[in-house]
């Protein structure tokens, strides 16, 4: 399964929409197939892996990243071919949260007599796509809430000074992760105070749409999120229209309107309505008071703090989830699958948030 | 050394106030003797693989964790008996800061004709150590400064609740920890939001000395610290003699008057007393105004991070390290030889501080 998901891994960047699937066909531990998802509309992994075989795959043990598909897409069922083909047993990294698949790939090949495992290296192959499999469930974007503070907690000091936190090689995976993913948040606060550009500074790599939460419409014209809206999509998310709304627009942003929660845009209708538009997946990058209302919005579902090997003090000194805060440590919100990762000199700490089907 | 450095670990708990120290006498990859230094006072690891061997170690390679000995101690010098073997090629980790050593058994052994590769795995062989050496080069303690925090930076939350933090596994270790440090030290305004007992809770395990941050010696004669001064030594750092430190003195605890600085205990030289009644390492456990002041002191040398998988949020509620903070994020305090840890369900992030010269 290790070698399927790097197989899988190839696929990076030229599948999507699809998913990123890795196969490989195995008799006795002698591998004898292997394929992957190349391109977006050509044939799924499994069928490519056997096409790949060097002998008759029959009797054979095939391992996919990804439940088998049982159903006509744009290619025919990945199911039939296994069966053809004889393969007398499937490993299955995670099952298909596609509505289409979910489960009925397996249940298909069992009852036709294959012996089928599932959820190994589940984690592993589940995060390969993990953007894909929540949009396809929930039709809002896979929120992912980053920040970078030093060892003792503070993405600012007391002064407000917080160039730079982190380190050349996490501010560089920063710029990677913008151009992976389809949008960048941040709090009218953040413009205000930094004047930001969020682009994606990879040559080659590409800008993700830009979305700013001003309620009230306040992003200034001469900021260079707005200078720039022309040739970068850009929208202010914002409860009400106004005369600033007008003059934003005017100057190429997309407005978009949403209800009022707390007196702030309502973030789960905001994230319904990117949905809506195709927005997959979102990076929040700013804000403190904005990363608190995500949080209990329910709206983030995976968290990347970069820990910078550095002590600042101050008890007054900014801190990445602002706001009123949980009153009780023991109602925090539980990260799962924390890993620590070196970034250059600094730490890379992930983990997941339970996803809240009801945005 | 990878070997020796595990056959070193043997005497943890059994050389002190010795190094751990391990020693793999090997020929053509061929391992012909062990030994490791087992008790304080007994024969030094070079010796017992010396011992140990299986054939005439003439000519072989001697692989040591610390810079051989060349004077006489307990013991002969072991230079000594590495020369009469005849070993043709010695493997050092780190050489040994003591005084009496210090680069000369290294220097001894090259004159002698014997071949003499230094800093291997230097930086494990280091900490293996580490207390030990900073006391011998300083003679001031070694002091981990060890707090626990949410991944958003919070060790309590904007209305102060701070248990727990951390799970059962992070909470058992910093007991382990306890026990192996030689103090104890808090502020005193974590004894009167805590009033914490501060002992070691590992069954079997030895208390350590618990010192008291407290220029006004404001510590209450009925908080657990001092209820409990007469069975375990309690010291109770102030800036002048007045009536509450008599009280204090008269309830079992030791009081020690240190110098002023800024309205506070003069950190350094409490550390310069400290270590002259032999007091070789300090656990900082609390107090996010002491740490902050710890820090400008230049007394931490080493940083002990718990990061629970938890938000908090909170723009108000408690980091680590307060106090007024550094200005200037180019000016905070940079850790070196930063790892992370998983400890149960969460990471133990953990870097050292140069150490200033001149306490
Ligand atoms: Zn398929
Ligand atoms: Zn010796």
């Amino acid at each position: 399964m290790r070698r399927a998901l790097e197989l899988a891994r190839r696929g990076a960047g030229r599948v999507s929409p699809n998913p990123m699937v890795g196969c490989v066909i195995a008799r006795g531990g002698r591998v004898i197939g292997e394929g992957w998802h190349e391109t977006c509309g050509g044939p799924h992994a499994e069928r490519n892996a056997l096409a790949a075989c060097t002998e008759d795959p029959a009797g054979a043990t095939l391992y996919v990243t990804l439940e088998p598909c049982c159903h006509w897409g744009r290619t025919p069922p990945c199911t039939d071919a296994i069966l053809e083909r004889g393969i007398a047993r499937v490993v299955v990294g995670c099952t298909d949260p596609n509505p289409l698949v979910d489960g009925k790939g397996v249940r298909l090949l069992r009852e036709a007599g294959v012996e089928v495992e599932t959820g190994v290296l589940e984690q592993e192959c589940w995060r390969l796509n993990e953007v894909f499999f929540h949009f396809i469930q929930h039709r809002t974007p896979f929120v992912v809430y980053k920040y970078a503070m030093t060892l003792d907690g503070k993405t600012a000091s007391a002064s407000g000074d917080s160039r730079w936190v982190s380190g050349e090689a996490a501010r560089c995976r920063v710029h990677e992760v913008r151009g992976q993913l389809s949008a960048i948040m941040v709090g009218v606060d953040t413009v205000l105070a930094d004047d930001p550009l969020l682009t994606c500074r990879i040559p080659g790599g590409r800008d993700p749409l830009r979305i700013v939460c001003d309620s009230r419409a306040r992003t200034p014209l001469d900021s260079r999120l707005i200078q720039s809206a022309g040739e970068i999509p850009t929208i202010i998310a914002a409860v009400g229209w106004n005369e600033r709304a007008a003059a934003l627009k005017k100057a190429g942003a997309q407005i978009l309107l949403c209800g009022e929660r707390d007196g702030r845009v309502d973030l789960r209708e905001l994230m319904r309505q990117l949905g809506a538009r195709g927005v997959d997946s979102i990076l929040l990058e700013g804000g403190t008071t904005l990363a608190f209302a995500a949080l209990e919005a329910g709206i983030v579902r995976k968290v990347q703090a970069y820990i910078a090997p550095k002590l600042l003090g101050g008890s007054t000194a900014r801190t990445p989830a602002g706001g009123q805060g949980l009153a009780r440590m023991a109602d925090a919100w539980r990260l799962t699958g924390l890993t620590a990762e070196p970034v250059g000199e600094d730490f890379l700490l992930e983990g997941y948030l339970p996803c809240s089907q009801d945005l």
